[in-house]
């Protein structure tokens, strides 16, 4: 069975992701397109045999759409996913789940009077490689409970409309679910900080900065965003426990030998470092959708926590780097709680 | 446009590719199985809604085939291959393209009198991401030319049926094809020493055993041949060129420290080392076919090649280790050569 | 000309420098010994053809004592240290310099008055060849200005003598010390929070312990600092800076693949991590003392800031983990400042 | 004790050794210096207080000299040698011991005649850290029996005067008796091929070059030797076992990642690299000769051993590369073998 999937935005990211699903994974064909770009909508569409209805609502509507894929602009996120839920279709939604907790919230409830998982929320990292080694090796226990994570993510460059705030909400947001998950562990509390600033950012920007996130359990994670480091796209995670330390691998390169250095490339971009989670994690949802069962990667609840933790971060940084204490509703069952 | 492939064996490769072909690449599906045990053939081709003609032959005739997988016992490739040939259909062959260089030449000739190239042969590495990048350093010219390579290829163990001529045959090959392609370069002698055994072996088995080999312009290759190291699969490729040298990754791995170690895992089997090869050589494969394009992957000529050598270095192994002269036909020119 | 040394404390730590002076570094003798322990005195110096004074103070005012070595109990540096400053000699203070600012300043003050540098402190990191190689990559300005320094301090495990206020005081003072060289930059702050404890330490411990830094150009050190974590004594400093970053390299160490694994070994020892940096201490010491030159390694003052910072951070482990201020005094002209 | 040593041969390698011996090993001093070219004998001597005399014989029969350093143009080795004991002086000879394998028999016979061990050949391997750990994995069976070893010696560059025999005769020499100590085994055949040269070199010159070796008990060694590498200076060794490998690690250097690479530095020269080994190695050789008691590192025997096996090597090469047995004397009782 082929599940039939409807795009909602068909920008960079929407198109990367309909090349995902009609060229790289199996038992998918995307049959609908939209965009706020009606013209855009329709040459994607054309492109790979699809319709471009008018409107998110119409794809959403269609008989020949068994599940839902948005991509659009953050802001419109949760109008689609809750249009999605309501039409008790599968929706896999780029992260952000939505740009306000209050939204996510609202789909959170959506989803739990519906009564079963619908929404999947686009945090890759679930699916890479390395993070799913990482996270068998602290699950096993032979390492003993995890105590410290320390993290760095850093981008080559970013454009002049890159704003501090989007260190949390659009770069540093990939750890927080990625740890989330790593630790089996809820985050409770944020901060940032900031060092003395490279002089490669535009003027408006605090870069570098620094995040320090606390769990439940007491574990404590130091985030390094940089987003103007010039030499590369770089991700580095290392759990410390207490009989031992894992640690994230450098992506496998040729080391060359010439000039009087060894020498690797570092990745240079993130659709390349994290182009195999892309495609497990679009490969993982399909089988689920195509099974009828639950998405297995992120949920709403996630995306709901995501924003919530980012938001505390964003409120530390703009206020001077105290310790935000994040302000999480509990759990519904639905999402393993006991709200 | 779908891909339509018939699979001609259906064992264990036979199985995985067909998996491949139906869960892994888009574009494909698999429409016909056979194999010497019928009832097998039945049974692998129902789970993929495929039939189960009687013969090779009947399969390859079939208006529903567009391509023919050939994934049978090695003896009975050549049979297969010129069926297919001799129906003008595109056949991608497991190795050996042939058991014997004369049926090699014989499909060689069948498809020079066809006019076009229709045949890949299934040497997987040349689709590896880490000779990829070894073969761009290589041809960039940033390092001059190659002089040495040095290879390893170590299995942790091999079953009793594993015989001293399968070090080349069934092993090695996978360096000489990769090798010829990577310094686009021809193999022109080979010898086979093998030092003192290791106790972890059958008796009737030589192992490990140390291959050199020749090329045209004087490259000189060793590779250790190791089937039971015990402690891993491990593939090992560092080419020494004028100006410096360049050497295959170990695969990606989380480093783990406890109990005074830092480690990472070696791989224990050669189908995760090179899963991503697998998927990406039929990726590209089914890519040609649906563009009605010439395959671009290992060739008959590659495959006759490789047979050539492989019995040249067992022809040294037989013998007592001499350095054997590889007795290779002039390469036609729709392999690129002059003949 | 041999560099006569008198060395005061004759305990562990006080025998293995005087092995290093008699035994691995040319052009100095061991002449006197004193120990709190007069018969470990005697035995001690026995074994090198020293004498055993009585006290300090007659071993500091020895005609055969060139240079002093001091290396007994914490409390009593600064009585010794002064004792040398008064009589001119050069005085080698394993760390600390003494166990309170005020002491400190009195040796500062001391050797203010006496006019040029007599003493050299205890800080070995300063001449460990990793170190020096990341120094110079920082100093050449490729990289740009530093921005954060990750470090980690992990021992295998402490005794139940150690403290948590240790953490800061015998274990982070290295990396205090050689951040401040390495950096040319001063801190002006300190906090420690500690994350969930190990199970692998006495109950009256706070291990690990997380300790922030940021220097006078608002450079950000994190510093892990983990007593009891098991798997070895394991040392990692990382400076990022505006073009890139330099990272310590892990000891040199035979690999071995064996059983699936890859590895190297751990050290397990601060001892052999830093043998050679303990040589190089010396030898350069010996060195400027016999050239009647002032001393190049770690000054008075870097002893005085050293139990500064420390005293900042003990405050803020000690008062539920708040920026603490560092209270330093002007530097005085004699060691590179303005005072 | 102070060991008072005479050294004989004041060029680049005596100084440097001079240097070693008067202001890294303790316990040691230079007493007597002699020269072909007597003014830079007396030049020398004078620097470290030492006395000149005329000829080598007048200081190995000088009452101030204890032991006696070879360290002048190889054809005068045999000669001082030998002349050592018969005053029954201990005597380190820089490598080669003699240019002949007719010499060295000579040196061998003397000290048989003298009846314990006096002659301590250069090869500094054996006090690598590295080479060190690999011999105590190697020894300690956890890898059950070696089989193969994989060698590379690189250089960045050779000057005119390096002729293709000194591949072997001053190259490859070291791995040679290094590889014999590892293994404790016996070399027994050697050959040389000659794969395509590098542009970078000399017209005169055959490089790189392939040595392999074989042993008494089967195992079978490969080296490339190239001495125009130009990237660096390069030692790799790897030793294959039963059930697993040991692998020399390379050098610690910092990482260093800037404009897309992450990199490490690779020595430029022998002397670096090797520097800990040489000051390991005269320590060792002092404590020895001050304790009264036979030298530990490589013995008159281990000479000979090397000049006949490097024979066997340049046979080898001046004849087209055929296997050359190396025809070895039975080792003598003093050197721990039966005869």
């Amino acid at each position: 069975m082929t599940v039939r999937v409807g795009v909602i935005g068909a920008g960079m990211i929407g198109q990367d992701h309909i090349r995902r699903l009609t060229e790289v994974v199996t038992g998918a064909a995307v049959t609908a397109v939209t965009d706020i770009d009606q013209t855009r909508a329709t040459q994607v569409a054309a492109r790979v045999g699809a319709v471009a209805p008018p409107t998110g609502a119409d794809l959403i509507g269609s008989p020949d759409v068994d599940a839902v894929l948005v991509t659009s602009w953050g802001p419109t996120h949760a109008e689609h996913v809750l249009a999605a839920v309501a039409a008790g279709k599968p929706v896999f939604c780029e992260k952000p789940l939505a740009t306000t907790a209050e939204d996510c919230l609202r789909i959170v409830e959506a989803e739990r009077a519906h009564g079963r998982r619908l929404v999947q929320v686009g945090f890759m990292r679930r699916f890479d490689t390395g993070y799913r080694r990482m996270k068998e090796v602290i699950s096993s226990g032979a390492l003993g409970a995890p105590l410290i994570v320390h993290c760095a993510h850093r981008n080559p460059t970013v454009p002049d409309g890159y704003t501090s705030a989007m260190a949390a909400q659009d770069t540093a947001v990939h750890e927080i679910d990625v740890l989330r998950w790593l630790l089996d562990d809820e985050i409770v509390s944020a901060q940032v900080v900031t060092p003395r600033a490279t002089r490669n950012r535009f003027d408006h920007l605090k870069d570098p900065q620094i995040m320090y996130f606390e769990t439940a359990s007491g574990i404590r994670i130091d985030l390094e965003v940089f987003v103007n480091c010039r030499y590369g796209y770089d991700i580095q995670c290392e759990t410390v426990a207490e009989e031992g330390l894992v640690r994230l691998p450098d992506p496998a390169s040729v080391g060359v030998r010439t000039a009087g250095r060894h020498g690797t490339a570092v990745p240079q971009d993130w659709k390349d470092r994290f182009a195999d989670a892309f495609d497990t994690e679009f490969r993982e949802w399909i089988a689920a959708v195509a099974a009828g069962a639950e998405p297995t990667g992120p949920s709403a609840w996630d995306g709901y926590a995501a924003t919530v933790i980012t938001d505390a971060a964003v409120r530390s940084l703009d206020t001077g780097g105290p310790v935000v204490t994040v302000d999480m509703k509990p759990r519904p069952a639905l999402y393993g709680g006991t709200a």
